[in-house]
């Protein structure tokens, strides 16, 4: 069912040292690393955002006032604007609009709600940056899927303008991973382990409840959100992450769509130009988005 | 969230009489009645499918070898091709395929698996007639979902040529109706209730079991099945027969994707030409249908 590509990929990927087994100074290097195997998206031009301490990626042809907030991911305690420059160019392209990659602080030294409040920052200095916030999405993937969450619904709830659509790739919903994907996946993710993402929930919650609706967005109330399109592989013990905030955003009145993909693994789309189910994922985001920046 | 005219449509609905209070006769005659509501799709031309007791729908623009199978829905129990014919006619559009609506047979009188054979019948028919099997789309709403699902397992247990996708609208994937938004969505649901769809489900079973696969295709072995789309609304008691039939289609190797419409009742897509979310939902399946004919 998946291509010759994204097999070969995954085999290598699986016989690869699995990150989580790294010590956390270990384990940031080697995220900052893997981003030399994502492919250049072509003809976007990159410039650092001081302001936000990250940067913009902008494409060729962007609509007028579109934007996409990038939040990276990393388990909330590792990551980068730089590990996810690429991945926010091919975006960027797809939605025809710029992206910006701010940075976040992240634990264990940095614990919740720093990251949170971070990205509303970042997202308020967006829309003063002259985003238009009906045509501004919120994105990002893994613990970025759930912080981009997380942070349109401090956004909601403080009163701001609401973007035009929240677009998570392979989000971290709940940080108590009580989910049955986490069992009934195990043995198909070659990347995340329940304990591995504990350990990491653990760092950065530094004490605070995993069940906090802006560190695990599924406890949250989801009424009035923009609506929200979720991709998840197949094959990750955090599918469940993505079906039942689908479901419970459905059931609090909001658009919400969930994309499984066939024996996909953790952040597929990360690796756009490397195989074709992560090309069709970012093309898939950006039909969804320019759907939605009218 | 939901549009003036979608609200002004779910209010008349609401105020209309209960299909599912009427005796069966009546029922009947409603289902049949309902059809002129909907919208002509513009350009379509008709015309019977004797060998099928059904109907063809031809758009201007049809890709060579391009089909969509489509059963129309009525709780296994009631319905006709000429009850769909202008949903298949605006699919047909978005497809740019022709699309051919079968008669099958429904309980009381003709007790499962009589629909199963008759539509599988359909598919080896379509594909007599020159359809190309990886350019063929099989589509059903509420029972027609289901019994499309179920087709397409029984296609493969048969040996036939796999479709290109299977897009169901509101699918009733589930016979025995246990699942939690039978009661989380009640109050929200103005047109199924869970006792109607039990009642419907015993003429249909006429004794079988609820959880045979090929009438409860949630029940069914989904590995192998290409790619599914399902539409569902946020305001049905069939929710979760979307979402854990995408869950379940996703962790046995299959791209699933669910896409929840905010505030919408049960088949809304069929009311495409009446309000804006309909006609978004029609033209979503037409996105997904030709990027999975190739």
């Amino acid at each position: 069912m998946i291509s010759r590509q994204a097999q070969q990929f995954w085999t290598f990927i699986a016989n690869s040292p699995k990150q989580f087994e790294l010590p956390l100074d270990m384990r940031r290097r080697a995220g900052e690393r893997a981003e030399s195997m994502t492919a250049e998206p072509r003809g976007v031009a990159f410039s650092p955002a001081h302001e936000v301490g990250g940067l913009w990626a902008e494409p060729p042809e962007a609509r007028e006032g579109a934007a996409i907030l990038y939040l990276y991911g990393g388990g909330y305690v590792l990551g980068s604007p730089k590990s996810r420059r690429k991945t926010a160019g091919h975006l960027a392209l797809a939605c025809e609009a710029r992206a910006l990659v701010p940075h976040y602080r992240v634990g264990p030294e940095h614990p919740f709600p720093a990251a949170v409040e971070d990205s509303l920052r970042a997202y308020q200095w967006l829309l003063a940056e002259g985003a238009d916030p009906a045509r501004t999405i919120v994105a990002g993937d893994s613990a970025g899927g759930g912080l981009a969450l997380a942070t349109v619904v401090a956004a909601r709830d403080a009163g701001l303008p609401a973007c035009a659509g929240i677009a998570l790739i392979c989000p971290w919903t709940d940080l108590a991973c009580e989910a049955e994907s986490f069992a009934s996946r195990a043995s198909a993710d070659i990347t995340c382990t329940r304990e591995s993402l504990l350990e990491m929930a653990g760092w950065y919650l530094g004490g605070a409840d995993p069940r906090h609706p802006l560190a695990s967005p599924l406890s949250a109330d989801l009424s009035g959100l923009p609506p929200i399109l979720c991709l998840v592989g197949g094959d990750e013990v955090l599918l469940d992450d993505t079906i039942f905030l689908v479901r419970k955003a459905g059931m609090a009145g909001c658009d919400a769509t969930a994309i499984v993909a066939a024996g996909m693994q953790h952040v597929y789309p990360i690796w756009a130009g490397l195989f074709p189910e992560a090309d069709e994922a970012i093309a898939r985001i950006g039909d969804w988005a320019r759907g939605r920046m009218g």
